[in-house]
């Protein structure tokens, strides 16, 4: 079914800003796919259509007893194995850019087209780390942001110790670090300090997939909504939502929950968010 | 070296409240490890020395690289296998009741014996899930929290989903459940509704041994410490010292950091465990 990162950050990320997905499809993303994402008000013009018969790319899972740990079944790169993004002027002046986990050269390829960057993040994922890993750190070195599971903190720097994992990653050049943790929520990292959320409590949880793009959606959709500093109350803000939208992303499969949200409920969640957070340091009797 | 839940949760608690530890020591327990609980104000009467060269409990294990998984090498009961827990009139009149993980039997027989309640808990473990589950199912309906690891409530209850499994714990009896997750925190379930802290950050962990007892300890030795009703605010709050008990625990091996520890480094660490978990949720622009 319709899935893949451009398409939940895009759709999570629509509640916020104004989305430009860049990247390749193949004929099997038809009308029904581009309108998906057409309805929530995403941009397509960077999408490039290849034709031909060649696939958009595919992948199939399946998920443990608890849901913490995928396993891949299968990988096809289909039109991405080809391919050279040529970014338009609307993207190459875009203010905010997430720059999806795929090979790290295309990454940089994305990034070097992007010159006015006000705001720049990145995925990855242990593939990269074992295959190209001086690529992904170049990468790495060009953003604002590392948004990746924790396990790839620790794999990427070699440090078991997570703060020192965050920090080391700080000293390449980002001047934040998100570590994903699945149902444990979003931990986050920079120079003033850290912060931490923890998932959004559910009773039903039918499909992960796309959590951690629906996560990346909702904090850099809502990064880019805001005008001034991005400074650590803002980006705390922004754990809030992309918590929020991660965990409405994995209550249906596929797309078909972020596809049908409405930003009231979203609002509704983020409050709930913060009152499950809250605790007052009263002093003991 | 010295360690075993009773101490771990003896020393936490010792800095809210009067502390009885119960249960069996042997001969390998002298003068000095009396003296780490002693000089924390641990009262030892219910400490019972059983004669004739029987060794204390012991455990070794080894962890993972990243210190979240934990590999028991040696288990020896020692002097628990003939254990019969006989308490003093002045635990028995207890208010606040820890049954720290072991047999669940001797458990019930400790529960059994304090009449006075106003607030127990129960630890337990995924050995006793497979090899005594009705007994434990019973201890656990008589007490008011359950504080185990995350896969625990979910062995327990054979559901993955971990919301619906506290639910299902607290229909068998208990109005709270604590869901421990190493270095990702801990969950609160109550029927009010749902409260979750991370683990506190360190750059430097030496020895998560000890981390759930220490945590227990700050938070069930806060409650007892804590006049009127033991509601979800007050919750909350213990949630806090349980957190901060276990992070410095782990900042030493065995009981080093925690016997040497102030009043003044809990609350400290207390007002930066709130500071972190902190965000405002000011409508977006």
């Amino acid at each position: 079914m319709l899935g893949g990162a451009a398409v939940h950050f895009s759709l999570a990320a629509s509640f916020f800003t104004e989305v430009r997905p860049v990247g390749p499809v193949g004929d099997d993303f038809g009308a029904a796919e581009f309108e998906v994402l057409e309805r929530r008000g995403v941009l397509t013009d960077d999408i490039e259509r290849v034709a031909g018969g060649a696939k958009s790319f595919f992948w199939r899972g399946r998920y443990e007893f608890d849901l913490n740990v995928a396993h891949t079944e299968d990988t096809q790169l289909g039109v991405f194995g080809e391919f050279e993004p040529k970014l338009s002027e609307a993207s190459r002046q875009a203010e905010t850019l997430f720059l999806a986990n795929i090979q790290p050269d295309l990454q940089r390829q994305v990034r070097a087209q992007c010159t006015a960057g006000r705001f720049s993040a990145l995925d990855s994922m242990n593939l990269w780390i074992d295959t190209a890993k001086d690529s992904l750190l170049a990468a790495i070195a060009e953003v604002d942001c590392l948004i990746v599971n924790d396990a790839e903190i620790r794999q990427l720097t070699g440090e078991p110790n997570l703060a020192r994992a965050a920090r080391a990653v700080m000293e390449l050049g980002p001047r934040a670090v998100v570590a994903k943790q699945g149902e444990y929520g979003a931990a986050l990292f920079t120079e003033d300090g850290f912060f931490a959320l923890p998932g959004f409590p559910l009773e039903e949880v039918r499909d992960p997939t796309g959590a951690g793009d629906s996560f990346a959606g909702g904090f850099v959709g809502y990064l880019d909504s805001q005008e001034g500093e991005i400074d650590e109350a803002c980006l705390r803000r922004a754990m809030g939502y992309g918590t929020v939208l991660a965990s409405f992303n994995v209550e249906q499969f596929g797309t078909e929950r972020v596809a049908a949200l409405t930003r009231e409920e979203i609002d509704e969640r983020f409050a709930a968010l913060h009152a499950m957070t809250r605790f007052e340091p009263l002093p003991i009797s």
